[in-house]
């Protein structure tokens, strides 16, 4: 059946431990909830973190890659998409997910952010700085929403998806 | 785990009765031998044959929308992505596929042939005729095969992927 | 001889008059200096008013449409280039702009900056808010920089671009 | 003032002597009939010939390269668009140009074609081979044209463009 896609973005190579701790157990999280796990598909930071983490819990895992080719994958992704579109890639994240949680924040992750707010999807930033959380609630006040914890976010997520906890 | 996914293109609206047939044998064909059925997504024609016949074999369909929203997707996949990308999806189910198997013709599977013999991906040719068959041949003489039956179509697949018979 | 290319981004129909004004200036000054002007290539708000102030000036204008076809470019845009590849298409101007001016904020011109600033590229606020200029800044505090007018803007761009004022 | 672009399209590494001197002359006519050349920005082989001839004519250049830099883009080239979308950029080549002049064939070449026909885009031809003409002139009889000589194909571009020899 049509599967619910909740997109995980954030830092690569950059991304702190809090925000791989965060990804892990957000990955959990929506596995447990039936829902299949979209990133970025490299293995490197939030990315790597969400997809073994949603893999630890028995969940669907999708990776869309920048690259050609599936070295950077994450070896947890199910289903590996390589693009070789870039950057560009980030709008398609953007458009597949039915919504976004975001883990820490580069130029790269704000892209897919602008880009899943531009296309109207439902928007959890977990603990995200002040003016993180003021510049991209600025843009959309209604489908940006703040989380303070992995559990807030998915209860974030489960009220605007309008979805019961059990798989889909 | 990792999965192996199976691109199957041909014509949408202006699919013929042979290549639905085809197309939905083959979807069925490749949910058996455990692999997942990748196609442009939407409901009509070829995409929609093979998702369908993949479904009813217990397969997981993915399909890759050159649209910005649904729609058009075929009731029977089960991880929608929609692109926005218009006719430059073609290039992505060129790369995501391991291999494609090809129902039919026209400009645009045209184009996601040629995409997939770019991007050295092994192509079987279902039923083509003639020019279609020495046409691509002659771009890879070593990628594209020619098969007279969805049957065949498997038996050139499993021998190019080298893969068993059982799900992966 | 290779042009150099200065993106003008900003708001479509959302545009406010000071957007407009300040991107009719921005259009003027970039083809006084040399360069051509780099759209999204709709007539809507900003992206029409840079290549109309480009096109008044005898500048060289390029825009590089979301959709397949031409219906929505600006009449002043010498080269049209329909992409039809949606919000995907921002990547396409973030990475062949030498350098980027931004008049006006929501998701669609946050993407392109975020996508801008990934890219290395030097990005120059027109009249940002503190908030957007803060969290661009956090971003890469190096390429990112805020300029209170059209001239200021010139100024910068002529700095980062190391050109002189002639036509190149 | 909206100019007309003339894709011209072929192997890069891979083109021979022939269509080496086709894709110069092509080039040059084209410029000298006050079309802008659109290429694939690559300085190999058709690409970088087609945009050697047109700058000798004093023609516009434009091309679209797949990668993200400019490091193997045609030092003939006016406008270097780098993409980062790999093959993709071909569907972006297909929608761009008015009418596509073909000279040789490969894969990627291939797709090129395949997507300006699917894009309903005039498509000449240049001394194709017999498999080559049948097979896309079976996509689409009205659009596809065969020509053998560079000025033949000039000749079939001016009727289907119904433009006249000056500039734009």
């Amino acid at each position: 059946m049509r599967r619910i896609l909740i997109g995980v973005v954030g830092p690569g190579e950059g991304a702190d431990q809090k925000e791989i701790d965060d990804a892990t157990l957000i990955g959990e999280l929506i596995a447990k909830a039936g829902w299949a796990v979209l990133t970025g598909g490299r293995v490197a930071g939030v990315m790597g973190a969400a997809t073994k983490g949603a893999r630890a819990a028995g969940g669907l895992t999708i990776g869309i890659l920048p690259t050609a080719d599936t070295l950077a994958a994450s070896p947890a992704v199910d289903l590996v998409l390589p693009t070789g579109l870039g950057e560009a890639r980030n709008a398609v994240i953007a458009l597949s997910a039915h919504a976004c949680v975001v883990c820490g924040m580069n130029a790269g992750t704000a892209s897919e952010v602008a880009l899943a707010i531009r296309a109207k999807k439902p928007v959890v930033l977990l603990r995200a700085d002040e003016i993180t959380s003021k510049f991209f609630r600025s843009l959309d006040s209604e489908t940006v929403r703040v989380a303070m914890s992995a559990g807030e976010a998915i209860e974030l997520l489960r009220g605007v998806l309008m979805v019961g906890a059990g798989p889909q």
